[in-house]
């Protein structure tokens, strides 16, 4: 399958981004990406391998075009797909020439909170390059780019209220080993998978302090009610947070050996200061900044939300871990 | 705390057995215990321990009445627990002078269903002994009792629909490792335990065969729907199936390595036959038998229930788990 018309560029070149342009060459014969590590790039063009990402999957450089000029990949590609950490999204387009987004469809793979504006980077996108809510999209796992590398059955929901960008999106990412659903819950999905690294970091903290799997259920059967809380209040449609692009989600970040946010939890819950937890980690744990914006976008909507609360106090409050998880146990059923 | 006037019995020898006696002897002051193995009977007065399950729990037995002879046990007691298998349900009570169950409690603890009638242990009760429903009561997890054992933080949900019966049960069940919850969703909560085993032997074949995290996710965010459709459908009342007693203890189930059915499902994925995955491990799945009932239970009631479908074509039509569960991956989203 072919649709050539229109090109997509991938911003981004860490794992998530290495695996979406690894997903979209098996179907697309032209594909630009940006990145701003000029020795990645020579690297990717040299072994058709990224530098520290995925060193594994072999990357098909011939439909490949590869760069560090930001402003080229824009000007060239229809759809731009985000998928930088969410905490380098407003330097990165800080003196970029806003214009040359008009007209194209833009993507968040993002998963993270805009810490500079407590803001979903749909709405980033939305106030930053004056696309309209409808030409902008989310790609939703449960998808851990490990696993896209070692090719294993994942499932993608693509996101957008223009239902034809959605199935043109979806086709663009149906593989032998990818299978699409689509969604136009703009702002639900996001905001599940933003909150997904709180409750992820949550499971962890409790994995390092000792609780158990009957533990983790009953924090994750609780949070999955937490998001379903929040997000229908702050965006109120019709939504099944039981889908896999709310619930399964959840539960790869918060199970999977490969969540860096469960990882950087456990740390926490072990002893480690979160500045230590960070240092150790050389990853960016998203959830470390969405849990600070979702309180601050919660003063708004006074959702009851215990567990957020829980991690951003042992994160920002500087509470002990044993004590506010005890605390925390109470509020759970 | 001590309610001394209403005597529990608990009926089992089993893991689960052991786990809620040593609960319930935090709290009360006399228990009595029935196990059809004399050798275990001896065991536990000699040693405080019980022979083949959860040995690393010393036993109150200064508080425990514990026999081989079930109609004292029955008739001694006020409220009963049942936690044997599912399978032994039938023959155990098979001569068994229904009378003495006269006006007596009686809980389930069994999570699984009765082969023979392809009855949840709540009806197999009311048909058997009489039992008003609103005298049965269920004691769901999400609980493994080898955390029990480990004295981790763990949530019951005591359901019955006499709301005084519930909480009474959950006073009794409250511990410094144990929270618990009420509820009245006497025939949801059951079948929701039932057939999370199903899930939870889905889960281990896609494991053995080597689906991933990404996967797995995406078949337990299935599963819970299937769950409440089915519920939904035998039960039709209002229940929010993401609380622990359902979600939770689908998690806990699907996702430990101490589930059983999970280990079942492992082998038969890794080519087991049936029959040898059921030798090596001298332990029933509960889910074996589930599979089938609820296949049969599903006539009446047609709902889609793809995942059933598949382990039970595995199970019982010895369908290949790798074609099967290929097909499985296409009906999931």
């Amino acid at each position: 399958m072919d649709k050539s018309e229109k090109i997509i560029g991938v911003i981004g070149g860490g794992s998530w981004a290495t695996a979406l342009i690894k997903i979209l060459t098996e179907n697309v014969s032209k594909v630009n990406w940006y990145m701003r590590n000029e020795e990645a790039v020579e690297h990717i063009l040299k072994y058709q391998r990224n530098l520290k990402y995925l060193q594994g999957v072999e990357l098909k450089t011939d439909k490949i075009n590869v760069s560090t000029n930001l402003i080229q990949t824009v000007k060239s590609s229809d759809i731009i797909i985000l998928a930088t950490p969410s905490a380098f999204l407003t330097s990165l387009f800080e003196d970029f020439p806003k214009e040359l987004f008009e007209g194209k469809t833009i993507f968040s793979a993002v998963k993270g909170i805009i810490p500079e504006y407590h803001a979903i980077p749909a709405r980033f996108i939305h106030k930053t390059f004056d696309t309209p809510y409808d030409k902008i999209g989310i790609i939703c796992g449960p998808c851990h780019a490990e696993e896209v590398a070692l090719e294993r059955l994942s499932y993608l929901t693509i996101v957008c209220q223009d239902e034809d960008i959605a199935d043109d999106m979806a086709d663009r990412f149906k593989t032998r080993y990818i299978k699409t659903t689509t969604s136009d819950d703009l702002f639900g999905t996001e905001l599940s998978a933003i909150l997904k690294n709180v409750y992820a970091i949550a499971s962890g903290i409790c994995a390092g302090l000792g609780y158990g799997d009957n533990f983790q259920a009953v924090l994750i059967s609780n949070a999955i009610q937490e998001i379903e809380n929040f997000i229908d209040e702050v965006s109120p449609i019709h939504r099944d947070v039981k889908s896999s692009a709310y619930l399964g989600d959840l539960l790869v970040t918060a199970y999977s050996k490969f969540s860096r946010n469960r990882t950087f939890g456990f740390m926490i819950g072990k002893g480690y200061s979160v500045k230590i937890a960070q240092m150790e980690m050389d990853m960016i744990a998203e959830g470390y900044y969405a849990v600070k914006s979702v309180m601050e976008i919660n003063k708004k909507f006074n959702v009851e939300m215990p567990i957020v609360e829980a991690v951003n106090n042992i994160i920002y409050e500087r509470i002990s871990p044993v004590i506010e998880m005890k605390i925390l146990t109470d509020r759970l059923s």
